[in-house]
C-alpha cells in the first residue's frame, strides 16, 4: 500500500515546458498589453503545462465529492448533528444543495462518494466506498489506521482516474462531513507548525464555548499524538478524516493523469496541501477558486504559493466554489483561441507600434 | 442641461425594501448555514433591491463601451499612440479584443460608442456620438467645457436607457481611450484629496521617466485648475475625459432605470465614484467585478464601500471584467431559485435541527 502511494507520486509528470512556451508565445502574440488579462493568461499557460497541449477545452466538468463522518464530533466541536453528513450527501444526488445547483448552472456533473459516512444505507446516486462508519475521535485515539488513510488516498486517486475514463476535462474537489473543519485545522496546524488559534475559524457557526473547546481539543490532540509533519499520511492518520485523505488522493491522482483539478475552500485547500507536501509537483495541476471565509484557507494556500481568483466570502464547502472556477478556466481558453493576434488586429501601423512599444516599455520596468 | 442632470439624479429610486426582505427571507429558507454562499447571496438581495422583484434573470447582457481621446497624451504620459483608440474601437466591432471575446463567451453584446475619438470616420458598428475630436490637454487648459461634460453624462444615461429599451437585464461599463489612466487618476485624486502618487500606476506599461512625468503633470494640473471636489462635473470638466463623463452618466442612468450595472476596472471605478458623489444612491445599483491591478482601483472602490469579487490581476480595461461578473450574477439567481429550502431538503429531523441550531448559534456570534 505504501508502494501504491509512492507509485502515485512518482507518476506525476513535470509540466510540459514546450506547451507552456507555446501558450506564452500565443499570449504574447495577442493584441493587448502584455499580461493585461492577468490570470486569464496564467490559466491558459498553466493548463498547457498540465496537458501538454496548447488548447484545452474544459466543457466536460465534474465535482468529486467525498463524504464521511468524523469521530471528533463527540467532543461537541461541530454545530450540526452528525446525521447531516448523510442527509446532505443524499441531497447532492437530488440536485438540491449549493454545489449541486451551481454545478448544474455551470454544466458540471457530480461524483458523490461515501468514504466513511456513519450510517448504513444504499443510494443509487452515492458510490459506496465506505472505509468505516466514521473515524475515531482523535481526542481519545488516532482517527484511523495508516492502512485506512492509504486506502482513502487510493479511493481519491481512483475517482480522478474514473473522471479521465469518462472523458472529463477538469475536476473540482469537494466534501461533506460534519466535523471536518476540526480535522482540517488539526492537519493544517501540524503541517505548518501553527497553533490552532491560527488555523481554526468558528467553522459553520459555533458559540464561544464550543469555539474555545475546538481550539483546546486540537492543540491537546496534536501534543498527545505528535503527528509527524514530514509525513502527511501520519498526520491524516492521527488527526485527519477519510474525506481529507481521499481528497488528497484526488489531487495526487489528477496530477498523475495531467488532469486540471480545482481547489474549493478551506477543507479542499488543506487536502491540497497534504498532496503538495507528498508531491510538490502536484501543485502544477491545481487551480485555486475562491478565498474561503475560513481563516485557515489563506494559511494553506500561502503554504503552496497559490492565490485564489474569487473573493466571494463563501464558506459552504461541498465543492461549491469549483463550478464558477470551471467557467473562468473555460473563458481563459476562449481568450487564448479567439483573441486577435497583433497581425489580425492590425488596422494601421500606429496601432501595432503602439502596443509593441508598450510591451518593450513593460519589459524595462 | 444642469436641470437634466438634476432630474437624472432625482430619478434614482431608493432600493425596494420589500423585495430585499423577500430575497433575504428566501435565502434564509434555503438549506445552508446562514450566509455561507456569501456574495452569491448578497448579489441576489442587491438585485432584488434594484428591480423590486425577487427573481431577476440576467440572460440579456450588454457591455457599454465609451471610446474617446484625451488631449493629455500630448504630455507623453501614455505608452501607446493616440491612433490606438480608433483602431481598438473598430476591433471591438470585429469581435477581436479582450472584451469582445469575453462578451461572446458569456453571451453579452456590445454597444460601442464614439464619444470623442480624435479622428473622422464612420463605422456601422460604432455609434457616432462624438462630442469633439478628443479633449483639450489639461496640462495647459481645462479638458472640456462644462456643457461638454454634461452632454457626455447625458450620452451615457441614454446608453442605459437604450439598453432597457432593448430588453437588456444587466449592463457593464467599459471604455477605450489612450491617456485615460491619467484622466482617471486626476479625477480620483481630486475626489479623494490624495496626491497622484497614491492614485497613479504605471498605466499600461510606461518607463520611469514617463511615470514621474505622469505624476507631475497631474499634481500640477490639480494645483492649477483647482477642480471642486464637491462638484464632480467640475472635476470631469477640468481634468476628466468624455469617456469618464459618459461612463458616469451610464451609472446614473442605469440607477435611475433600476438596471443592474457592473463596474469594470480602474477607469470604470473612477466613473462610478463620480456617479456616487453626484448621487450616493446610485451605488445600490452597482456591482463590482474584478480588482484591477491599477493601484487607484482600490482607492475608488473603498471610497464607495464596495469590494470586488474577482481577483484576476487584469488591467486591460475595455469592460473586460464585466462578462465574468454577469455570469456570477446569473449563478446567484440560479442559487436563489433552485436551491432547496429546509423543508424541501428535509430527510430527517436531525438534518433540519442541525442546520437550524447552527443558524441560531451564528446569530449569537
Amino acid at each position: 500500500m505504501e508502494q501504491f502511494l509512492q507509485n502515485l507520486i512518482d507518476a506525476i509528470p513535470e509540466p510540459d515546458q514546450s506547451a507552456i512556451e507555446a501558450a506564452l508565445a500565443r499570449q504574447d502574440s495577442l493584441a493587448k498589453p502584455p499580461h493585461s488579462l492577468g490570470k486569464l493568461e496564467d490559466l491558459s499557460v498553466k493548463l498547457a503545462g498540465m496537458t501538454g497541449k496548447l488548447y484545452n477545452p474544459v466543457d466536460r466538468r465534474r465535482v468529486l465529492i467525498f463524504a464521511s463522518d468524523n469521530g471528533i464530533v463527540a467532543e461537541g466541536v461541530a454545530s450540526c448533528p452528525q446525521s447531516v453528513t448523510l442527509s446532505q450527501t443524499i441531497n447532492f444526488t437530488r440536485g438540491l444543495t449549493g454545489v449541486a445547483v451551481l454545478a448544474r448552472h455551470f454544466g458540471a456533473d457530480l461524483d458523490v462518494m461515501d468514504v466513511g459516512i456513519n450510517a448504513d444505507f444504499q443510494h443509487p446516486g452515492v458510490r459506496n466506498l465506505k472505509i468505516a462508519h466514521g473515524t475515531r475521535n482523535f481526542a481519545v485515539e488516532p482517527a484511523m489506521t495508516r492502512e485506512q488513510a492509504l486506502r482513502a488516498i487510493e479511493i481519491g486517486a481512483e475517482a480522478a482516474r474514473r473522471a479521465v475514463g469518462d472523458g472529463i476535462q477538469i475536476v473540482g474537489v469537494g466534501e461533506m462531513g460534519i466535523g471536518n473543519t476540526s480535522t482540517s485545522s488539526a492537519v493544517l496546524s501540524t503541517l505548518t507548525g501553527l497553533p490552532a488559534a491560527q488555523t481554526v475559524s468558528r467553522g459553520a457557526g459555533i458559540g464561544d464555548n464550543a469555539f474555545a473547546k475546538k481550539l483546546r481539543v486540537i492543540d491537546e490532540a496534536l501534543a498527545r499524538w505528535q503527528p509527524d509533519p514530514e509525513d502527511p499520511v501520519d498526520v491524516l492518520t492521527k488527526v485527519g478524516g477519510f474525506d481529507l485523505a481521499a481528497m488528497c488522493g484526488a489531487f495526487l491522482g489528477a496530477a498523475s493523469l495531467r488532469l486540471p483539478v480545482v481547489i474549493d475552500g478551506f477543507i479542499s485547500a488543506v487536502a491540497a496541501l497534504c498532496a503538495f507536501r507528498l508531491a510538490p509537483l502536484s501543485a502544477a495541476y491545481m487551480i485555486p477558486s475562491h478565498a474561503s471565509a475560513e481563516r485557515g484557507y489563506r494559511v494553506a494556500m500561502e503554504a503552496m504559493g497559490l492565490e485564489p481568483m474569487l473573493l466571494m466570502n463563501m464558506r459552504l464547502g461541498e465543492g461549491s466554489g469549483c463550478p464558477i472556477a470551471f467557467e473562468i478556466v473555460a473563458a481563459s481558453q476562449t481568450v487564448l483561441r479567439e483573441m486577435a493576434t497583433f497581425q489580425e488586429a492590425a488596422i494601421d501601423d500606429g496601432y501595432l507600434e503602439g502596443i509593441r512599444g508598450n510591451k518593450a516599455a513593460l519589459g524595462e520596468a
